[in-house]
């Protein structure tokens, strides 16, 4: 089955949308594609950029007859674009999106959209990403060989979810379906702690001297590394960890357990559980980055 | 002043003294390099490679004349190894090591080594490594560029501080002076405190669910970087941990408390204290990796 999609709507055209944009057309898979977004340089640029065809300059201009819509704002800004674009959104546009969190996204559609456009709503989530922004980032092989996650709704009909695996897997990506409830837990042991943890490091050493920035001459490639994503984008991590605030605590409070249990090791000086703890977290890690 | 050395011993051939030899002997400040170690196929690969010019096959002979001697064994060998050159140590021959923890190499040095040979002892940390370990993974460049600190004893005489500190700077290293405490303290922080919560973010997912493997086919490049440093030598970090675990006790608690205040954020949904404290923690690394 290939389909052509012969208008696309994106969204937020930035390194997300941008990059969904360019894979697309690449793949030879889209026809016509306008851009929806706040910022007119950024927009202007997807322009010159060929990231885009037009620049929307009425909703309902852009939304009519549009085979899909990719949706690639900010998390927080999910449930106004959702009631923005409602009255304007035909029945058969297929729509998706491609936001880290999931069960507040469908929790969203369910308030805005009516059944008619639920059917053909997709949620999506693309595990690919950098510190950078806005579409002059953007790049046509982003998604290769990363995984796309989609959390249909009960509602979503089968087609609309082939349709957009299809269109992921054309952008180079392997796709997996799970219950948004399950995606969520899975992404805040995988990625919104690890962030937390990196954010509070960095917060650590603040805190523990007047002098934050002598203490760090003496830091090595290690700590950078390991804070490399305290350089994300702090708005957008503030409205990811509230989104997915529930299911965050919980992942730090089991976090802070088994810290706990490392620190008695120490305390006890018990060598050999030690070890053995190190040798289990490496072990894991090697096993993962092999596969 | 440049002052030849007409004989080093290196003790422990691995990465660390290794590279030592090499940036020395590329320097052009070394005539003579004997090597020490337990791994006969490694000291083989150290002649083979260059990095030394003889094996010891006796610790009196080996040590005789020698003009320096570079501690480079893992850091529970400490204690061992001086006990073994005390014995043979002349009274002029400067001492320096790169162990990563210097209260107890300090300790040691102090217990094991008479007053004659502690004004020649200068304890020394070169902040750089890599996962990798052993002499063909050693290179002449390892310490361009980075950190060494030596943390002197009140009984090490200047004229010894100073021939190491030129050594260290020949091999491309900038070098600072500080208490062993403040040392200790630092490096808990910046490096001790990152390892133990990389291993037990590997841990944490280990235990979060019975398929970690499945869950981590969903983690991209941040979990990957995260947990960089969860890839090294479980016996290194045990023995490090363990040397510094006073230090490194209360800074895990420190960390947790931190962990603690930004949970509650999260609880209270504190969405502009959520992002200043996500702002704070980025701008204090940018404004370090310009420096």
């Amino acid at each position: 089955m290939t389909t052509m999609i012969n208008k696309l709507v994106i969204i937020g055209v930035g390194l997300i949308g941008g990059s969904f944009a360019l894979a697309l057309r690449r793949a030879g898979r889209v026809k016509h594609i306008v851009g929806i977004g706040r910022g007119t340089q950024n927009l202007q640029a997807a322009i010159e950029l060929q990231v885009i065809d037009e620049i929307a300059t009425d909703l309902a201009h852009a939304l009519h007859q549009a085979d899909l819509v990719f949706l690639a704002t900010p998390v927080a800004q999910t449930t106004h674009t959702l009631q923005q674009i409602a009255p304007h959104l035909q029945a058969n546009t297929i729509v998706t999106d491609a936001g880290s969190t999931k069960q507040d996204v469908i929790a969203a559609v369910r308030h805005h959209l009516p059944m008619a456009n639920r059917h053909h709503f997709v949620p999506g989530h693309p595990i690919a990403g950098a510190e950078l922004s806005g579409v002059k980032a953007a790049q046509a092989d982003l998604y290769c060989n990363k995984h796309v996650i989609l959390t249909p709704l009960a509602e979503t009909s089968v087609e609309a979810t082939e349709l957009v695996k299809q269109l992921w897997r054309d952008c180079g990506s392997s796709v997996s379906h799970m219950s948004a409830d399950e995606h969520d837990q899975i992404l805040a042991i995988t990625s919104h702690l690890p962030h937390i943890l990196a954010f509070t490091m960095m917060n650590h050493i603040r805190h523990s001297t007047p002098e934050p920035e002598h203490l760090l001459r003496f830091a090595g490639s290690g700590l950078r590394d390991f804070t490399r994503i305290a350089g994300s984008s702090p708005e957008m991590w503030r409205d990811i960890c509230l989104a997915n605030r529930e299911m965050l605590i919980m992942q730090i409070d089991a976090y802070r357990k088994e810290l706990l249990t490392l620190q008695k090791l120490l305390h006890e000086q018990d060598s050999d559980a030690l070890q053995q703890t190190f040798i289990s977290a490496r072990t894991l890690r090697e096993n993962w980055l092999k596969s």
